[in-house]
């Protein structure tokens, strides 16, 4: 296990777009706010997602769509840069009118309504390919 | 994308009262502690669960109640004001003994033992009635 | 519900090991770094699984293994001491390649890649058997 201990940094609270990109408007927040690293949290809920599966074995991510109206219940993920830009890592738990769940890492989704929680950290945290997952990581 | 950079403020650990509302300990522990905005996260288990979701097109909430001990495997959600009161938008996962979720908005849930974590701002966030969606939102 | 202030402490993130176990990793880095208390949020991949669910009647934990791959979709938590060790309660929701989903206490599982953010309170937070429940608390 690698860790880093970090200065803390800025807090900012962000009310997304209904009918903008989930992910993307939490890397504009980044972008805008100049955040280079930082963990946030979120709910509220979304049009339709795409959900990533990552295959252990293949290391491909695997897409699956879902056309519809999702609470977003539970959203976590972190800010860095990857490749020359802010990436937003972005996990998320979507939960339909019954209750039930998907979840996974969310690459797309559109906005319906969206609270933000972004906690920056005073670094520079930057993802590098790892060879043993085939994931882009931080060499902590 | 809207956003505001906030001043931090306290930092609250909390143990929920056994057989006490999950959402109302919160908004409890906001009340007491004079916190007019922050995030909290939470886990633990709940002896029953009513459960929101809204509807994106009759911009209705239908509401769906668990009758059965759950894990809190997740919650998530803000304090902010609301026509006059301090209120928890509360977000939570919940889980059975088979490992299978349920998830969404937490309207109410029997604590059985809960852990909450509540990081103040610093700022008064109040909720505004927003005519796209109908909800209540923060104009940041 | 009973709460306490807590004065800030040193902010974390760190990179969980290929291989090891999730749960450890989080202890090893609580115990590394001298953690005595703190709520931690995560996100990844694991391996495996072995969830914990809490029966509130017998108050015994059962548990329940997953031999498969999984997205670690959220992942909170938080360190404190219990039984003179420092301990990870570490819940989580994990899911599939179909975006279904398993949640509950995670026990033990077999770290792919794990992002965790840990934020410590300066403060000794100490767990001890709570009459009602039969779970050690925190008694705040």
């Amino acid at each position: 296990m690698d860790y880093q201990t970090l200065d803390a940094g800025r807090e900012f609270v962000a009310r997304l777009d209904t009918g903008a990109d989930w992910r993307s408007e939490i890397e504009t927040l980044a972008a805008d706010a100049g955040v280079d690293a930082g963990f946030f949290f979120g709910l509220g809920a979304v049009q339709d997602a795409e959900l990533y599966f990552y295959d252990q074995d293949t290391k491909e991510y695997d897409a699956i769509e879902f056309d519809e109206p999702l609470e977003v219940a539970a959203c976590v993920g972190n800010v860095s840069w990857l490749s020359g830009d802010r990436f937003a890592h972005t996990h998320a738990v979507c939960s339909r009118e019954d209750g039930s769940t998907i979840a996974g890492h969310l690459n797309a989704g559109t906005v319906f309504a969206g609270e933000i929680y972004l906690r920056e950290f005073d670094a520079h945290l930057e993802r590098e390919r790892d060879e043993t997952t085939d994931l882009d990581l931080w060499p902590l």
